[in-house]
């Protein structure tokens, strides 16, 4: 799994049946900054995972990817292969939490 | 699942017979522009695509990847690891609607 | 799946028993020139991929990947993960075809 | 499977009700130093892993990505894809062992 | 699948107790000069895959990823994502054996 904001959503009206009523989000995954180790930067890359915690704008989620993306009862045999199963309170290093923003 | 552009079509005469029949498109995939953020610019990265939703070229999909791709009718125990299964109409940042061009 | 030119073969006589049989073909993954856009050029990445449409070397393949490369007749429960399932003919791009060399 | 260190922890309470009661930890991926040979470095890729045995931070663990990441009685079932399944003793190249700090 | 070369091992005594028995070696991805062409070159990635066919140190291997790795009689069901299936006598590239060493 990896953390990551939500940075926006999407919009698909012609889609595959089975993904109508979907909430597709837009996110970033993000690292651990590695010059000061104390808070995340984005890798400033683009997925689309679907929504199954009400996340919202500007939070961060854990996102689950590949077959298990499939693994909740919200998106069980559905074409997903990204899918954000829990928003971020906080993350430790050293014993710190470091900032998300 | 990621955000693409159809940017042509492939053919392949000879293939797995299962295969045959199934549209074949080449994509791009897109990111959001990490300088402007207003728009989506692609990552001149190539990959080949089945479409079960009627894309046309120049046209913004949603791809699914990996055995979640064998996840819609039309590619049910297909050799396929890329799908689309969504046309865009639009992605939002910051509750605005951003450039797909 | 993506598009990826045969360039040599792999010879392994000590190998899991479900694989004895097995053609192993080294194949390049290629991508549209992001230049020029009307031809491919090589990643330079390396993989192994089982032949299963008789592909020769320097043919332009589809190669599919993860569980879906074992959705063909031929590499049902073999530990591959990589397929080459149709022969590249032409691809269009802005509806020209491109070079394939 | 790759070699990662346990660099903190994650905490997230509102989340898919399968992962309550999940250890998630944040693991960075390590490789070896490609100039000495001797020891090992991170990548500075930061991910988020279950753990199924007792890892603590700093220490090195064996992690497994994908839907293998299900094969453990911990992780059955759920949504995650990536598990930590040891905790490393050593590594050993050219017959010597390396530095794990 | 992919050429890797076994460059050493990994001791981890407590793990998943399906791993127990479990060989753990170190690999390093090799790819095809692309200077050269005429032999393999190190990507300086590294991973660890579970050996079921008897590779030694120094040795080129043959990898497979991802759900496949547990297609081999050694690693059905194990939380195993990279196996080694093979170990390579030669690889041919326009018709000439290249270097592995």
């Amino acid at each position: 799994m990896f953390i990551a904001k939500v940075v926006g959503s999407v919009v698909a009206t012609q889609k595959t049946k089975s993904m109508v009523g979907c909430k597709l989000l837009m996110i970033e995954p993000y690292v651990i900054d590695p010059k000061s180790g104390d808070r995340m930067i984005t890798t400033s890359r683009s997925l689309v995972a679907v929504d199954t915690v009400g996340a919202g704008e500007n939070e961060f989620v854990l996102i689950v990817q590949g077959s298990s993306a499939r693994m909740t009862p919200e998106t069980k045999s559905l074409p997903v292969d990204a899918t954000i199963i829990g928003i971020i309170d906080s993350v430790h290093i050293d014993r710190k939490s470091i900032s998300l923003e």
